[in-house]
């Protein structure tokens, strides 16, 4: 018999720097907490990598997307870690009859520098998702919003797999 | 024997919104209309998903792009739907010995909300191209070309494999 | 035995317009040259449509990055040519364990126009990367940076599958 053909997923998230950080506030990005750099806004905790991550699976998966997941119809969901709603979509993946094969996310920013715990980052994520989830990171080279230190983009892409039986 | 490795395939899409709309102009996004929604410009029904997802098909199976495939040099093309242009893309990937596994399209942008007609949507584009297209959409949080209103972006994958015999 | 599921990874890079080139520098883009266009900037020669598949090829092999790959740590890649990285992230990608599939790679920009040397272009990519690498091309209708001219944009998908034995 022949095996289901993987299916391929995207995502994309952005969120601006936040205007007016409380003085406890702390940037979430990841999957890790970075202290003393710059927080990002957002009515979650403005993951944008583990974000960028969970929309890949859902679009993978016909699933729809973290606004129809986890907006206003699920309040329960409001200012949940990016970890936790990465978790959350790959468990409704699964649930949905699909397998994780991976999951790649791309960080495009000035700031923080990712590259010093990538390992950390990519085990974090790689835990919520329950399965290897790839961290890299570029910049756009002073152009666009990420340049011009406006905020910083992610995007992702994912493969899962119908399961059989 | 070992079968063929499926391709994957990429393609972004942007039009601006229409600075001046004819009175009876009606946008075209994901293959649908969206009356009293902004239109898009372009010299197509600018419906930046499916021609994403076009982009997306011929990128993974090495066909080129829209420009190439219906541009100045096939002018029957002009102003075609894009779920015209959808399923004429996916009827050369198949021409080419390709079988479709999937597409997925996330639409950034502030407008139109597109979760309430995701279904119709995907019905849409799945039907134009002869295989799953998924449909998701997110912001940009208020920067960039889409957070600004000047227009809506889409990104896309597709998967493809070479059919043996 | 169930062959190994193929993962897939994401690329997105982004180089400015020279604003000061010298008299005989020349534009480096999709492993070509491009006499009579304005080059881009860059410490190296800032071919996006080379560096963007070389990231997508070490994001699907969780290889990091060109930065972690190819950066301060490794200054023999200083200036390096895109190509040269993308041969070498490829190799390091088969050393690591995995056959590379495919290599989809769209650059966004205004200018050059690829179309008429596609062909050529992806038999410079696919020659560096051992692989099929496919390009395509297309605008993002005067918006955003590279709608606007400032610079040129190229995201990349990459498969790739864990070699067995």
């Amino acid at each position: 018999m022949t095996p289901a053909l993987p299916r391929t997923g995207i995502g994309v998230d952005v969120h601006a720097y936040d205007p007016d950080p409380a003085p406890d506030a702390v940037l979430h990005l990841a999957g890790l907490s970075w202290p003393g750099e710059r927080p990002l806004a957002g009515h979650s905790d403005a993951d944008v990598a583990a974000h960028a991550a969970a929309d890949a699976l859902l679009s993978a998966s016909g699933l729809g997307d973290l606004g129809s997941n986890f907006g206003t119809a699920e309040p329960q969901w409001k200012g949940a870690a990016g970890t936790a709603l990465l978790a959350e979509a790959a468990r409704r993946v699964r649930a949905a009859g699909f397998a994780v094969g991976n999951v790649a996310v791309q960080v495009i920013g000035n700031r923080p520098r990712l590259g010093q715990r990538r390992a950390e980052a990519e085990a974090a994520l790689s835990s919520a998702a329950g399965a290897p989830v790839t961290l890299s990171a570029t910049t756009s080279d002073g152009l666009g919003l990420t340049g011009r230190g406006e905020g910083v983009a992610a995007v992702a892409t994912a493969l899962v797999v119908a399961v059989e039986g």
